[in-house]
């Protein structure tokens, strides 16, 4: 449906928004199928949701970051967010809508399918709308990519000056999806992919997730008595 | 020098960079001017960073919120950065660059100043570039803005099948912002502003910055060994 809306160049940046993947793949479980284990009505009793809803946000992560006021946790896939990512919104009543379980495979699929229909080379976001910590608001994430580094990286590089930079990676694929996400709005906007031409190309890596022992912030939770976790997490699969 | 650079249409919205904000206006520090007190050498010590760089950092703070392995601060705006958003890079040897102290008035004077000289109202924000939590690399981010919302508020709004949304509040300048990052590029590019047409308005609010009770993983941290707590945080001033 994206091939037959849009006509590609080479080298385009496509952005898609998880919703539109996951309702197309059926990554979706309807309430009504769902029963509540220990942990999940535990949770659900401290935040006033329903026991069902927090069912599927454990079923979804390999940890559990906190519990109260919101659920924050981590994806097998390296991802931390809220709730896991699973929206009740845009989704046909009784139905709950989870990430893509493999957004990276999402992502590669998509490319070698717009190269299939449209012969044309192009790179993929797929985009999540996401929380931040110490900023209200949310801003769109990429979840998933394909035919592009995650972070475009500078080390080694120098600056005007020629000494050594201190801002060394930049997440280039997040400033791209963030703005996709402005262009689709949330709401009853509706719009599911965003195009964006003359991007150049950049050298970098995908490391985008942290391991857990570098990840300070993530650390601290650990200390505190907000986490509860669950299982190790043992670096991005 | 923009203004000769650009020729403006009404609604266009400017992004530009902190550093050649804080170069114009001489926010800057000589490392050789520094003494570094108790705390700073304490941390510094810790870090294995130049101590007076640290006093620096400390200078432009009002809370410390982790002192190790890198020093994440709260400005007395609201921002929580790493190094109090102080950085070396770009600016002649010996001397160091700080955000500015009032980031929302020079976003206003800015817009002022765009508004006698082209005639047009135009709508400003002051970016900076920032790490974030659980995820790798840097983005940019909005510290000051004049002429818009912050956050794009749905509260109230409906979803494409009628039920009220559960993502509320959008953060559309950090959107701008990190996609004017990846414009400006970092290291040697030198490019220090991007200008944006046609992106609509939208209604909201600009309290982009939690307040300390509020903000769940701030808590965390502070409930942690990791945090150093020097004076309370009263909310954005």
């Amino acid at each position: 449906m994206i091939s037959e809306r849009c006509a590609f160049a080479e080298g385009d940046v496509i952005c898609i928004a998880s919703t539109i993947i996951s309702k197309a793949k059926g990554y979706t479980r309807n309430l009504d199928s769902i029963i509540a284990g220990e942990q999940a009505m535990r949770i659900a009793d401290k935040t006033g949701e329903d026991p069902r809803f927090i069912q599927v946000v454990l079923d979804q992560a390999c940890d559990v970051l906190i519990e109260t006021p919101f659920t924050l946790t981590q994806l097998p896939w390296g991802h931390v967010g809220v709730r896991s990512g699973v929206d009740a919104s845009n989704v046909e009543d009784g139905m709950i809508i989870t990430l893509p379980p493999d957004p990276m495979k999402e992502a590669d699929e998509i490319r070698e399918e717009i190269k299939t229909i449209a012969g044309k080379n192009c790179r993929v976001i797929i985009t999540d709308t996401c929380g931040r910590s110490f900023r209200r608001g949310q801003t769109g994430h990429a979840i998933g990519w394909s035919g592009m580094a995650a972070i475009r990286d500078f080390r080694g590089d120098h600056d005007l000056f020629g000494r050594m930079l201190e801002i060394t990676e930049e997440a280039i694929i997040d400033e791209i999806a963030g703005f996709a996400n402005l262009v689709m709005g949330e709401s009853n906007n509706g719009i599911p992919a965003v195009l964006f031409r003359g991007i150049p190309s950049w050298n970098g890596h995908d490391n985008l997730y942290f391991n857990p022992d570098e990840d300070i912030i993530r650390k601290s939770l650990e200390k505190s008595e907000n986490g509860s976790k669950t299982e190790p997490y043992s670096g991005r699969k």
